[in-house]
């Protein structure tokens, strides 16, 4: 996965575009870039590593500019890919230009072969770096070149061009992934979440709509469209589920909201379930937690204390940290739960090998009952939108029965949430209607042709959902 | 604040260290050590930063030995005090040998001078190193040494000496810090909290008694005494109310359970509070809310996302995340809070600058009203015994009626917990009785002499009070 | 400037390339790179700095492969132009593709901007990047492409192209650089000198030819042309005066010899002069200083110890010293020097700030007189075909009379080597003849169109000439 | 080896000590520190690495102070030695103070055993600590206490301490190791070879004398007295042949000039050999080359080209490099070598065999004879004043004939200079008589006691003679 932010028309935009990636890091955490424009010229700066990792103070200050755009990325190919980290800048016939880009262009291969047969040259992996030779073959105007070149491309995106002239924006017609538009006094601001601009100070505007283009000039906002008439949307229910921070809204829903909901939406499916405590997975279990014990009547507890020191760092840990690490990063607090009957609220469940370490733990401090609950229904299928789920092979649930799984875990009961539950959770009020989901990787439906979908392993920009 | 752990008769001594130091890496994150006994020798390595920080792979490999000794520190004392890192390791008549102090010595200053003045020489500004130079001149076996060297110091301490042979741990007579005993197969080990030994998966045996000096000498445990009679204790309160991880038991008494029934007593002494719902300032004050919730009836919410990626780091973040720290930490879910009515749980208040940014923030997403809730009692006087209290100056308590501070947040109501309240939750069950507690932060009745207290001040092993 | 190397056939290949880009290391010590190909796939690295420092142990492991090649870069424009490192490697419809060039295209501008209106997008400051735009663009096989290709560029080029099948090679028609074929038992090695053959223990094959592009395939060396006929060469005579290592061989030619003879014939044209002692500048001056010697029959001395400590490193050196840059690394010894008339050698006069500096550093210990000697002509223009002179403005021969420059320089007497004297002592024995020579930077006198000059400031490959 | 500079009454102490130490960087690459003293306080930096790596520029402004003193080391112990670096700063009686060691004391372990029996502490592996303790042992002044303890050392040692009120420098009553006075306007420098003082533009006043303590305080200088009556000097002939560099003047007498004459020595010695040239192995044996060929009339010739860029670094080198050090290092001219008989002049040989690997190089490019020419004796006895010879195991003179090493290196004669030759050329005009030298590394008569040279193998400071 990744997170995109942009904004225009101040001093000091390259650190408001920091800030905005602060606020978007969960959404990727192995690389980091800004670009900032300035006087007719791109100054940017990427690097390996958390945003605070990748701009300290004096780099950043080198990025002036009155606009600028950032990105911060996850992928799963090691330590040699900053040649694939974003933006992207490059020259063409439109000047210098930078992009970022969320999300998963599905017929990426197919126009990168086109491509090459007619004579462009590619420099990353990335399904990414396609739009930007459709652009550097359509003439000017550019935002005509963007538009032009969008509607040749399949799949998820919203993507952010900067020229030292403008910041265009555009999210494709089914609206996969999140895109907001914000105003901070006289600047712009362009950002995957709306958490990014709660932390800019910025006021929410309105969403990117689906298939719409965005273009900022001269402090005015104007709209373009890739599509006429607006398709059926896709949005991407595990964005509500799992990937958005819990203080943003996401297709005009509260995360926090939603999360709570799932697990009330769980305790209405688990009604009767007999259990002294409901204890969270920290932190992603926390809200439907709550909401479990809201509806339900049984006591949230803490169960664990998460330790803030395992964390993503350049430094090699020594192995004997790696081989205890869920014990490390969860500790069970033995005078909460010794002989008690727990419901344990986690928000999915993927590979289940993570949840098993953790069953065995709070049996090792003398649970009684562990009573599984999972506010997501299973995963069947991987996500070729730009969610970096494992293949089907490792996903537990596409080749495993609920029982099976139960055992797996070794858990005295194992309840999923339905899909028409989560659908409700995430739906009302205030966000898409139920059939305005993609649910993919729930039930194996994909909103889009796949064919492509084995280019670009190494740079496509996806997930950390590797549990 | 610091923390200590050592083990014996493990192969891999220094890498059950490491996972001990990083279960005790709450109390102390500003440099580590580790010092391996390995055939009459000592393998040290000590580094600033935190313990994955510190040790990589390759260098936690290379620090062999049967048993080993680890100290984690906090310090204010910005970037040059490598020397001051512990365990401190030196030859002296007796050997190589390695020492790892928790606390502050009362009486180090005085010591010092005496010393100089017969002839001792001082690497660093610590008051540990007074002891080393005590132990140095008085003839063997090393125990007695130690024993002798103890009787001439007063304050708080609990040490762990390492040698080729042996392992002793003391802790003074008043018992100011925690150290346990623990038993993994043949190893025994000695930390500061019992968490460090959940981490190894070690047995709980016991504490280490005031005034104790335990022996560990091929494979056996003996116990000698600093003092033949105990002396009245003076265990600190701090280390239930906010130092200690809440999964340890600390003199005797869970701290998870001691928080949540400070929450539960501040419910009592504010019953009649009306609110919507109660909000931790995450995550000192989750228990706590959640005892207040239990015991209020008013629900618990959660108001605050915090993020995991404002971290300690090397890196020099940029002065534009330093200018947004607080908000940039604790981001408010309007949609929990907006018009709402709110009891805000904290543990504690020192400065009350991040208490006051905290407000703002929640007054900014439109609460209602703010009723600041705090679990413990005015800090009035500055720690002498290893917590990094700033001066009396800086403490707001100490300079303000309750009122005044209540109008510097900009709250509706603020209550502290009294200190009979306090005292009641930090006791039973399980916990040394009332008056067995050190409360000098509170009181300002401090149990020792304090004269000395000016010596080394960059050394000191305090803690990271500085809210 | 620039070094390139490249050998196929070995198991070891990278580790080849890595041992004669540290032979060429005088050709380029800002950035090095290495690519290595490997069951269809380029395995890259290239880094800022030094050979040794660009890759350590474990990189250079990882760079597993039969074939590499390999470049070692000069150029000017700071820290920030990792981008412009070379080998470039990039895909096009040949597949993946590494290139590595030293010298620089005259027409790289122009193509640029006809490649750009058609879509074309480059990445780099570079003006390499145009040939890798070429190529892309025409249809297989690749060694075609290559060859169309350089048909179009104009200027000063050694090419080598590396793919996972082939290796290949070019020089332009004018040989402007030096490009050398080795043979390591199976394996083919193309280089810049013959040094980097010396330190292989590779055997000299022969130069490659100008206008000659040399396939390297299945273990078979076949060669193609770009020209039909030959044009008039325009070798380099820099080369053989300042750039390439004195064990090499260039141009059919030995540069330790050439440099002897330069300061013979320079003893000739200063027949007559009274001095006590010839002293060079170290080390550049030292073999034209034994010429010197020699042939005139007076002393040759060493009056300066050259610090080694004076080094290219990361690390910014303390202001203090680069302010006594030429003192710290040239220091003149008292016993050698006092109360002599010398003649001080040394092998060209760039801005004449350096000289000066030297001078009165003699001076300062009590040199009686100095007679200046230059064992080659005035620089009185700018290079445009990869070596990194300043501009006309800076180069003080441009400028100004000898005499003036004498004065400046503060010395009894100034020689420069004529042109002549300078060409006698280049092609005889086994260089090219007097008039094969390039000696534009000497006379002004381009054998190419220089139009399009300004481009690639950053990225342009030149040399270090810069005193 | 070790060098030491220290100088007083200069705004910019640090710098300048930071050029001297720079100009004596040859005698210790592992390791450099400097202290500066400010307003009764020591300001102190020490690191591993060259002294431009150590000193930054932001550091070396921090450590402002009107005086200074510094140290480079060179040892054998890896990389874990930092403690061992120094200047070591410490607090005792007399207050905060710095000393900085070159030599080795002889009896360092009889006194430190004597010492940790009376209950002194030992941080550090080196010798030089032991004289800390001394000094901390008797009262004030410290002149007073550092002359009272010197009378307890016995070895070779050039000390400089470091109050924040004075300026202390001490030389072992034999001489062994230089130690120069300058003078700066009203600064005094101290440094262990004049080329510092160059280095600095101070002037040259006198040697500091055998068993002659200077104190330097408030601008003056004056001097007292370690022995009263001057033993027989010993000075370190070694210096003069192999350590020193050849512009400083040591012991009275120019080292550049002694090189020559050693080589005219050996000339003269050899007497009759028939070559058709002189080759040094650069850049030891240039200079007595030089004189080798002046005095022989058999030409002059630079034989090898010589790296400048296999260098110390913190980057451990590719094994490809290492396999091929000396290879990399010295690279030889075929044109100047093929089919000649050559002088092939070094200025020692210590294990043997990198001389036997420049011996096969040069075979390998065909030279006719080689005539190995050494301008010192055979070395058979390991040093124990400060220079880190190999053991006597490891000595090849020690162990063999001079026939013998000649068929070892697989040359066709080997002449080592005879020890009257070399006392003659290291006398005279201006050095020490010959019987005022220490030659125990060629002769075995040590001028001490050697009964505790066992200790602090680790930190001993002695020089890189490990060819």
């Amino acid at each position: 996965m990744c997170g995109i932010v942009g904004i225009t028309d101040r001093k000091d935009a390259a650190q408001q575009a920091y800030l905005g990636l602060f606020a978007l890091q969960h959404r990727g955490q192995e690389a980091a870039g800004i670009v900032a424009a300035e006087d007719g010229r791109l100054n940017s700066r990427a690097s390996l590593g958390l945003v605070v990792e990748a701009f300290p103070q004096d780099i950043l200050a080198g990025l002036s500019g009155d606009s600028a755009v950032g990105h911060v990325r996850y992928a799963t190919a090691g330590d040699s890919n900053l040649r694939n980290a974003q933006p992207l800048v490059f020259d063409n016939q439109h000047g210098p230009m930078a992009i970022a880009h969320n999300g998963t262009l599905t017929n990426a291969l197919t126009l990168r072969r086109r491509l090459e047969k007619s004579g462009a040259i590619f420099q990353s992996t990335t399904d990414s770096e396609v739009i930007v030779h459709l652009i550097a073959r359509h003439p000017g105007p550019v935002e005509k070149a963007v538009v032009e070149s969008l509607r040749q491309v399949e799949g998820a995106y919203c993507f952010l061009f900067l020229t030292p002239q403008k910041l265009i924006a555009a999210r494709d017609p089914m609206g996969f992934r999140p895109l907001v538009i914000g105003r901070l006094g006289k600047s712009w601001v362009l950002a995957s979440e709306t958490t990014a601009l709660n932390h800019l100070q910025a006021e929410f505007v309105r969403e990117v709509e689906p298939g719409e283009v965005v273009v900022v000039e001269n402090g005015r906002l104007r709209s373009l469209r890739v599509e006429a008439a607006p398709k059926k949307t896709a949005m991407c229910v595990f964005e509500q589920v799992y990937f958005a921070r819990p203080d943003s809204t996401v297709f005009g829903r509260s995360v926090m909201a939603t999360r709570q909901a799932l697990g009330r939406e769980l305790a209405r499916e688990m009604r009767g379930v007999k259990a002294d405590v409901v204890v969270p997975v920290p932190d992603s279990g926390v809200p439907a937690a709550l909401g479990f014990s809201q509806e339900s009547g049984i006591p949230f507890e803490l169960g664990f204390v998460r330790s803030h020191y395992v964390g993503r760092t350049f430094i090699q840990p020594a192995q004997v940290l790696r081989d205890n690490a869920v014990r490390l990063k969860l500790s069970p607090v033995r005078e909460i739960l010794k002989g008690k009957r727990i419901v344990l609220i986690d928000d999915s469940i993927v590979r289940g090998t993570t949840s098993r370490r953790i069953c065995k733990l709070l049996r090792s401090v003398g649970v009684r009952e562990i009573h599984m609950a999972v506010s997501s229904p299973p995963i069947v299928s991987p996500c070729y939108y730009g969610i970096d789920t494992p293949s089907k092979r490792e996903l537990i649930a596409a080749n495993n029965t609920v029982e099976k799984i139960r055992h797996f875990l070794d858990v005295d009961s194992l309840t999923y949430l339905s899909i028409d539950g989560m659908l409700r959770a995430a739906s009302a009020p205030g966000g898409p209607k139920p059939g305005g989901y993609c649910t993919a990787c729930f039930t194996g439906k994909y909103p889009t042709s796949i064919a492509d979908f084995t280019i670009g392993e190494a740079g496509r920009c996806r997930g950390p959902v590797a549990r």
